[in-house]
């Protein structure tokens, strides 16, 4: 890596994220500039803007390129052009990471540059950094979390103030925590792209992108109450496992007891476990979003790419194998009719025993055919 | 620092925790050797070990002493040689550390060598090392923990199966989770070592050694069940904080909220906590003790430094100021009488208003001398 004494960067994208990033460079870093933004034509408010990308890949003065814009292009195109051009990238934006996360890191270790990714899950979490040195000395056998704040926010206050999940949402939007459609948060999208970004990192593969996905949203209260009946409440969780050369990954909500840790995580925070052969069982938990905490990881990798204290590389040739088989539990569908292979659980609801994730996911698609306010929950 | 391919590294001590690192290295660690073992004379039974330090220190070979002894001497003066002949080293020796960082890191410094310590405070947790990085951009303002998982696993038990001190305690001595002598344990002693080394790391200050320090040997069920009556339950925790060019730092039991998650960790695990400017609240959970997660924490500051991705120095010649003042709350002390101003809590409890650490202590000082079972807990 070139010798930078005063590393000017540049941020593709001024929103709440791009912000934070400025802000925090700006006041508690003296070794980084940022020298360029990226911004729509109409919104050149500062002299270091532009919304002309080849300004930005074409400086040779600029090292790292922080894209900051979400959505897969033209972010994704973006990406690859600072990477071609021998620019570090530093990037919070899981869909494009998710969606190209192989093309990337080949592109960065052909160009001897290097692409940071802590920001895209848990936000000012040091997760990917985590599981990298966890790494170093074990394998990850598995993880697990609540990676959506939103969705947590929302569970949690059913949970606490026996509201209703419309309710919750409407608060939620009101509070900034819900976008207006906040079907990628509710419908788990948000989760399974940082799981397939958790994945690829902690077992070194390019992440299988057809994965079991269910959301919350026919989350009901009487749900609650049901499982609530039996010790337990439910979170939405990202998990992910391997073994003997085989992994498998899944989006679901899961019915966790009353007092883990997991279901006692307040508002829009994350908490993100991994167990690793030799350390065990790790959680980190923390804000998942925001424009301080998620800008602060980005800060985070700019400055362990400034000053050679990590340089990730993501090599995927390991191959592999993406088995279900491995993702196996036991599973309560809430719907009109009984899927089936079922046993009655409750009233109006069934337990479905012993079956992959993304079978059940089959049933519950299944249900919703006849119900569409069918909702199901993994016996963890 | 030297080029090192196959660095060779000698352990001081093989117990619980040198045999982790051994097995951890031996088994999948490539680029470290273990060359040297100091053992006692009639323990000598490996190739590696000898009785004289002497072969160790003069070893030019030996890039890096871990000193996993525990106690204060002779591992302070082991160590004091190793920095003293150029030598890095890693400990997981909190008593020492405690005792001793000030020197060690002088000394360190001096000779051009690091001082790594993650393994002396929460065993396999990254939390020395998550500070240190919290640090490159924000101000830790606040930290506080579970920091012993003797105790946790005490008061967890006797909150789970509504044991009492005495029964849970003569469990965990079988099962070793407890040492025949329990005081460093139940007196806080051991929670006081790890608060004194986070708190030098946090807010990069020569720790006060003579801070407030209460224990659980007095916990009861009764009292547990007082505290859950109201919502809450006891932890053992360490914490600090600074503000303003002053810090304080206190170790005390505290009733926490039944729903949080301090509340919730189970068995003998660990959760710290800190609080920075920017990133917000982070949390950390995972072992806080034994032969594989403490190795595990030992080979990772290991291999920082051999491969260079950290070498931390602490320098602390910032002079914060250390202010009993900034850590006030309100106390709940059971004892057969009522302490200075204080009011009736519950029949045989009394509260004592928004005073100082220090100032509940002096009071439970008090109280002990009539009534020897008398015990005190923080609210929050």
């Amino acid at each position: 890596m070139k010798d930078w004494t005063n590393m000017k960067i540049a941020l593709l994208g001024y929103g709440t994220v791009g912000r934070g990033v400025d802000k925090i460079i700006g006041e508690r870093v003296d070794d980084v500039e940022v020298s360029r933004i990226l911004e729509l034509p109409d919104r050149l408010s500062d002299p270091r803007m532009t919304s002309e990308y080849e300004d930005i890949v074409s400086d040779p003065e600029i090292g790292i390129v922080v894209e900051c814009m979400g959505g897969i292009e033209p972010a994704h195109a973006f990406i690859m052009r600072a990477l071609e051009a021998g620019k570090h990238v530093v990037t919070s934006n899981k869909a494009v990471v998710a969606a190209h996360f192989a093309e990337f890191a080949a592109c960065a270790l052909e160009h001897g540059v290097s692409l940071f990714i802590e920001a895209s899950v848990g936000g000012g979490i040091p997760w990917i950094a985590g599981i990298e040195k966890a790494r170093r000395v074990d394998e990850v056998t598995s993880f697990s979390g609540i990676m959506n704040g939103t969705t947590n926010y929302i569970v949690y206050a059913m949970l606490k103030d026996g509201a209703d999940f419309g309710e919750v949402l409407a608060e939620a939007q009101s509070l900034g925590y819900a976008e207006r459609d906040p079907s990628a948060d509710i419908d788990g999208i948000d989760v399974k792209n940082k799981t397939i970004i958790t994945a690829s990192v902690a077992f070194d593969v390019a992440c299988e992108k057809d994965i079991p996905v269910s959301g919350i949203r026919n989350l009901t209260k009487a749900d609650l109450d049901l499982f609530g009946e039996r010790g337990l409440t439910v979170k939405l969780l990202g998990r992910g496992v391997q073994q003997d050369s085989r992994y498998a990954v899944a989006v679901e909500p899961v019915a966790v007891p009353l007092d883990s840790l997991e279901a006692n995580v307040p508002g829009n925070f994350n908490l993100v476990t991994l167990d690793a052969t030799t350390v065990g069982e790790l959680k980190f938990y923390g804000q998942g979003a925001g424009s301080l905490p998620t800008g602060n990881a980005i800060v985070q990798d700019v400055l362990d790419c400034v000053r050679g204290t990590r340089a990730p590389e993501y090599d995927f040739s390991r191959g592999l194998a993406y088995d279900p088989e491995l993702l196996r539990a036991s599973y309560v569908i809430r719907a009109a009719h009984a899927p089936a292979g079922s046993e009655p659980y409750v009233e109006g609801a069934w337990l479905v025993r012993d079956v992959t994730a993304a079978d059940a996911r089959a049933l519950l698609d299944e249900a919703l055919k006849t119900d569409p306010a069918a909702f199901m929950a993994s016996l963890a």
